[in-house]
């Protein structure tokens, strides 16, 4: 059985992702993220033993976005059980891209799920309706494994004032009654939820709880429920990239969630968590270059979860 | 470590999947099919270590319909490759229902991917403007183990006469330029595909491969490459019960397939591969017997790819 | 050649309209209106040699509602130019309800036609942005030949606590950049549109200044510019009964305009104007003992354009 | 009161219709129709009382196309009755090409309306299956005063072999019940229909008639009755230059209906019939030269049937 160096695995999965930056561009619907460098790759791994490897610029901050809908996600279920919240949001791809409205006028009653973004601003609303942000913030820092982690003011007030599209579609579910609460409280709460901040490090310990069944490495203790964790996973599997959740199955096999400001946290199952941070994103909106590094670490480490390639490798 | 018994599981599995039958119906748009006994269920399961078990209408022959959709995809890919072949049919959710024209009109080039119908279509015609039916047969016999299957000849009648919309969005893809070979000649090809006639040992024969990266667990002999036993295992985990696989994914957590026949054919990796027959449908059109059997078996054999819960279970 | 005695005509037509109000029933979406009584039907007719005729509740007052969109458009149309108007929205039919996103997210930059809601917010917006509503309030009172007209404020809340779609569709637009105002004062500009309080003389009135090419009768003063009023009038044709427009054009063929609160202007072209008040409207929105009213007096008094039958009429 | 010479205001309308052939292009998707020479144009007219005139390739013979679909819904109207004929189809705008599938998938259960390739298609079925070609060719001949009207066998064959999408609305249609008879036979009485060869001569015959009530103007002797000629031209206003007809209402202002060989008829109430020939097309699908010509003849002669600008000019 072959021994892997993760550490020069991790510096070759980030050159070839580096190859693919100029194919992507920064996300520009938000002033604030156009203002990135694009060329930023970074990513760090915790393994489900402890291990922690890290690449490229791994310690720069960048606006979680849409991987807070995982998150998001996870206190609704804890807080509010699944059946209340599925009565409010499906859990099915869309097959349209992240910020469509999700024929939400035409044939949905509820969003197709929680990761696009009409079913996250419905998730938030049932969440605003009940907690305060603190409340949910104190999950992102214990999932994250650290205090410190904040709003970055610029990015919320960028978002509050361009989310016109966002809003748009919080009308159109308060209309239908999908969204009991007051709609500009709720996309307070949405676009603060988008605008924490936070680095690799911080992706890799939340995605190495995802990949541990829910239980902090370090400390042995249990974050996210056992059946909470099955259907957040599941859900990464098959909404968890955009409209490019399919191929991304096919090509990495992995439970993963991106964010339009390059974000990636992914779990490889029972081994390891990845996080990643490459501001320059695909048509689908996914980090180019980190969605590359998943693919190339999923192939050299044997972390498809379909796959028995390598998959009994010792690393 | 829990020994489990799997015969007496699975014969409460069906108890379980029995319950739920009344809530279902047999498919009618193929008058054939709407002669079918709605109170028909049988399941069988081939571990990967060769062990072998049923219970119900394990001897029942039904049409394989949409589950052909897999086995068409492993032949077009395995003579075709995956480039040529997604060059054709995409890899990502619909998000309509598996009849749909799929946005052919109005948004997609290409169909969604290659397990709706217009997707099926598309990989028929690529096989069909090449090889003869009896080579696919072939395929479907070596993977089902069993050389006697054969197509049901008033099956194939009743689909090839009331085909009426799957022959509308053939017509529309020869339009774009999508299907290259002749309508009718292709039309012919799918509905042989779809009336090929086998029981829950069959499938749960075909299914143990799937589970065994590709290997026949009798012989030992490779019967699908690992490039493509990855790609069909992603695919049916993101779409394989048409638009309610994320559903399906939250509760079974394993590579499947449905038929509108009320077959279901599923993977549990490294584990088993499970046959299911079950006429009466949900809306979706899975079997919702059988639906319900695989979300017992998962969490009674431990077989969610994304939960730890008794996956070290010993059966 | 046949006299006819309007009056008696108009009363016969009030009976036949008043025999369908039951297959309709007041809208419900704004609460204002649904308190109104379904039951109430009157007509008013100002011939274009300054006759008058009134028959039923024609004293009654309700608020105009999407009538408003014809006065916004010959507004805007007056002090823009059509060619920076149609810049913003277009002249043609949107196949779509009138409520309906109008496939501004998928295909249309630009609403289909300023008598749908998104088109009419996007005219509203373009007003308001350089004119206080009191200027449009006064264009009102002219063509309706009455100063007292005024708001109904109760309507005016109630349109703005509820009019979530609205909102909803104009922030799609401000998203689009379609709309370049304010989202929330073009709404509260299109509301008090909305709810300005008229009668079936006013929109005689105002009918009859159509129906004489924009000339007001007893003045013998242009009101309207040539250009605009041919504008107008073809769009009301085309588009003024929302996606009962075809049928009737069919049925009774002369320019109209419906509102949701059961009120339509119709123009019999030189020959009289109508104005209508009947608060049960059909699925399509529109008043449904007005429509028959219409399609009753078109038949009796030779309005239809496209007919010649009785069109030789002395009345 | 001015006097008007026709001949010379027609002369000039060519030049200015010409002018605009440049932005157009021949329909390609029918092999046949794009060998012809863009630059061709050609119009004429018939008063009511008679007179003649022509200009331009008056002479040349085209495929009456779309214009057909007039026609074939008169023959249904006066042998089935509106009532059948408008339970098979609508009578509203569809807000889409003429060549979509008219949202018969998703949301019409038949089609818009009678001049869309969808309901036109659903007319023919209906006819098809009662009647013989011959009896509908009758019909065209006798509409346009000339008893040699044949197919053009090239056009026939042409749009069979590629009129893909056409089967793919007709299966749609044929899957939903809209359309009761054989696909294929009813698929080659459409194609017919377009394939009928004809001049401007032709179509200002059949034009003069529309617009003189249904009577034939040299005659005296009503070819299409009062009530049938009412539907057809409030059609054609409304949906008669597909989802170009709502610009055409403003700009021209009288019943017409294009054809993609570059044919119009258009029908100036009480006043003259126009027949169009220009082949280069607009993105709607309506000849380019011709849509300016009757744009100018409606101005310079006062044809708009909303404006009273020069309506009672003597020519």
């Amino acid at each position: 059985m072959e021994i892997k160096n993760i550490a020069e695995v991790l510096n070759y999965a980030l050159e070839y992702g580096r190859k693919h930056i100029n194919k992507g561009n920064v996300a520009t619907y938000i002033p604030e993220l156009a203002k990135v460098d694009k060329n930023l790759l970074g990513v760090s791994i915790v393994t489900i033993d402890g291990r922690r490897y890290h690449a490229g610029d791994w310690q720069q901050e960048f606006s979680i976005q849409s991987i807070s809908k995982t998150i998001s996600l996870i206190f609704a279920l804890e807080h509010f059980g699944s059946e209340y919240v599925f009565s409010k949001v499906g859990m099915e791809s869309s097959g349209d891209p992240f910020n469509s409205l999700d024929k939400l006028e035409t044939k949905n009653k509820y969003p197709s799920n929680p990761f696009i973004n009409a079913g996250a601003i419905a998730v938030a609303g049932l969440i605003a309706d009940k907690y305060e942000f603190e409340d949910y913030l104190a999950l992102v820092r214990s999932l994250c494994g650290r205090d410190s982690i904040e709003i970055d003011e610029n990015i919320y007030m960028s978002e509050n004032e361009t989310g016109m599209l966002n809003r748009s579609m919080a009308y159109l579910m308060k209309n239908s009654g999908v969204l009991d609460t007051d709609v500009e409280e709720t996309l307070k709460f949405y676009f603060r939820m988008c605008s924490v901040k936070i680095n690799t490090n911080d992706l890799a310990n939340y995605a190495s709880i995802l990949a541990n069944d829910g239980v902090e490495v370090k400390s042995g203790i249990r974050l996210i429920d056992k059946y909470t964790i099955k259907i957040v996973k599941s859900l990464m599997v098959t909404c968890g990239m955009y409209d490019g959740s399919g191929e991304f199955a096919i090509r990495a096999g992995m439970p993963a969630k991106s964010g339009v400001g390059g974000g990636i946290v992914a779990s490889a199952e029972n081994k390891m968590g990845i996080g990643i941070f490459g501001p320059a994103i695909d048509a689908q909106g996914n980090s180019i270059g980190g969605y590359h590094i998943l693919e190339y670490l999923s192939n050299e480490l044997g972390l498809h979860c379909f796959s028995r390639e390598l998959s009994n490798v010792v690393y």
